[in-house]
């Protein structure tokens, strides 16, 4: 004997989220069933209104209800700065670093010739339209240090290694990779170590050994 | 700058879930947004229609749409066994065994003075009404092993402890606490383990030693 059909319905409504399983799925069911019957309505609601409002920003493609996002329509934004990421998720992330005041690009995805995801896909030629408007003077590429993500790095760079582009020395960067704050050498792969040390720094105090340091 | 108000909302209203923090629930609302906006919109339908339409079984008390829930309307349930569990979920892992054949009474909690459930909300009187309707020979008490389960369990007992019930010859049994299978003795509590101890069961072996074991 199983649970009603409403019941097991709802379930398996919750088992289709990444990382619930049956029993997380039950529990969460029984959480709102026993406990919490406001918080389902207002689940249920939020949902029907976030599936059917939420859409694209014009601008930067990242999810938004509105045409353009909460970034693109700042006007504090610096229009210089261009950061390129895979995901809404990671604009939410470098946002969270309150240090960068650009732009963004979100491909939503990464080349995947396996799953049929090309260029097209993540918008890569809207992209490159953005940058022929003029005002970016720096691409960021922050997309994953994943196989994917750094191809995807690269094919972007590649697109926007034009002449029209070099002749008004656009800067294309890619994040740095290295160790992890708080990380422990120890226990770091053999790759981010490579691309740690490659990637050295020369220490501020040591190009500036004419200032008096205290 | 954070995310668009409808999604925002969204991941409030999924972080009020039992065990799910903020970056699940972002995790949730952007696996719905970028891929699964049917399933989203299946889990919203799904939630209304739950949280509207599901509400307790006349006679056991367990979350049901219809007046009596699967078990209590099934022909086939053995009316003289009454298994008295805390919760819904607790109905679904007895069933999981397949050995039950009874009924169930679902007391949506158990005894917690400090959380003003007592006797009533539990609806304990429903409980002695149906024993007396007489069809029962043998309640199980089956509540958690927890101090409140065991509480309610001696309450229910108790309860039932009347000179009626007594005539007629009503059992009252608690599940066996022990060792559970797959365990080692090595890790095991000194309170289970006592509990072990003191149910032990005579080997079935030996109480048959004038027949021919093979």
């Amino acid at each position: 004997m199983n649970y009603s059909p409403l019941i097991q319905q709802l379930i398996d409504a919750f088992k289709r989220l990444p990382g619930v399983g049956g029993k997380s799925a039950q529990r969460m069911v029984l959480h709102f069933l026993e406990r919490d019957r406001e918080g389902g309505r207002r689940l249920a609601a939020a949902l029907s209104a976030a599936m059917d409002g939420v859409g694209q920003c014009r601008a930067c493609r990242t999810l938004s209800e509105t045409e353009l996002c909460g970034i693109c329509a700042h006007p504090g934004r610096d229009q210089a700065l261009l950061c390129v990421v895979e995901t809404p998720a990671d604009v939410f992330a470098v946002e969270q670093t309150a240090v960068y005041r650009g732009r963004y690009f979100v491909l939503m995805g990464h080349l995947s010739p396996i799953d049929g995801i090309g260029p097209a896909a993540l918008g890569i030629d809207a992209l490159v339209a953005q940058v022929r408007e003029g005002q970016v003077h720096e691409v960021i590429l922050a997309t994953n240090p994943t196989v994917e993500g750094e191809a995807t790095a690269w094919y972007i760079a590649e697109q926007l290694n034009r002449p029209e582009f070099n002749a008004r020395r656009l800067k294309v960067s890619r994040i740095a990779h290295g160790v992890p704050m708080g990380g422990e050498l120890e226990y770091i792969d053999g790759g981010t170590l490579m691309h740690s040390l490659s990637g050295r720094q020369p220490l501020g105090i040591f190009n500036q050994t004419d200032k008096n340091t205290p």
